[in-house]
């Protein structure tokens, strides 16, 4: 299979995608598209991905997958080893209750595009646009600290001791807050799953500045 | 089965999941929470939800799960008939690529609680924060019409003519633009997959208005 990965390095959702493919031990070749000049907005790009954002994961038969989540799933359906969700429906609903606090409730709000839209349409300053971002990170890592602080069923990572969805969203907003100046020394329990990622290539390859089209 | 849901009448992710338990066909009680007054903050609900977020499902042995997604999941892995997500892995993808394009890239940016620090922290006008809410509605919305429009898979839900995960959340997504007047003819097939839900008494009871504790 030819994979081909439409993202940005900088994105949080293309991080837990690169995660996830690195996991899988799939290949797979980047398009990059700059954000900020609004590549993702090209003709070209809506012909493949008419919700126009990244990531999107083309297959070898030309079909464009996007949302983040949902290519994880289809990974994890089409690709089951090493798995990344439990097989236990109880277990699987916690795992993606996780990925969700942080996939639904934190990265959305903080969005390239929200944040351009409070500095340019609504005229926030910087310093107001930082406090927002570090705001919605507070208000959802607070809680999952705690939740995940007193339950035995964490390991090394959200659920047990080998990575899956949760720990792939909750990578990806860590590696994401370095550039806001987050407090972390508030979130020992999740600090230390972003640790226990970082000993593991598939993550380290999939951070921002360790895309081959960073700059 | 006893199950309890923790809800709130008007909040867009308890009306997905309190339409999906009625096409399972599951009897549920219904506690609620006024989100204004901040019930869901209170140290009783935390803990039965530590993300203090509604809704929450509790199960008859105590079990409480969080996060709209994962338990509209939940129930389709556990009850299995009818069906809210198709079996091939990439009509699954599908589907919940459509679901996420509301409930992570529309519904998160529109919640309660960021209207309200736009208007509280920030003090946007209310004119101000309906042009937020519409604007991220037709960010959303725009490339959905287009990508469902033109898409044979379509028939009178998001995908086939039977209702799954993408239409629970497209329905509690219209059905909650209702208070920011989104003008709809700009959508038809959406509009119209909206409709083929409101001919169905298992979304119609799930609508806010028709909620036991209303008002």
């Amino acid at each position: 299979m030819s994979l081909v990965l439409h993202n940005f390095f900088r994105s949080s959702a293309s991080v837990r995608v690169r995660a996830a493919l690195n996991l899988k031990g799939l290949a797979h070749e980047h398009v990059s598209y700059v954000l900020r000049q609004k590549e993702h907005q090209s003709d070209a790009y809506l012909k493949l991905n008419p919700q126009g954002l990244v990531p999107a994961l083309q297959l070898d038969d030309g079909t464009v997958l996007g949302q983040s989540l949902a290519i994880i799933e289809y990974l994890d359906e089409t690709h089951p080893e090493p798995a990344l969700l439990p097989q236990d429906p109880l277990d699987r609903a916690r795992v993606r209750s996780l990925a969700q606090a942080v996939a639904c409730d934190i990265h959305p709000v903080n969005n390239l595009r929200v944040l351009q839209y409070l500095g340019q349409e609504l005229k926030i300053s910087e310093a107001g646009v930082a406090d927002w971002f570090r705001h919605w990170v507070d208000q959802g890592f607070a809680p999952l600290e705690q939740q995940l602080a007193g339950d035995t069923r964490r390991g090394k990572f959200c659920h047990g001791d080998t990575p899956g969805l949760a720990d792939l969203c909750l990578f990806a907003q860590i590696a994401n807050n370095r550039r806001f100046d987050v407090d972390m020394s508030r979130y020992p329990t999740l600090q230390a799953i972003f640790e226990h990622c970082l000993q593991l290539p598939a993550f380290v390859d999939a951070l921002p500045e360790n895309h081959p089209h960073a700059g």
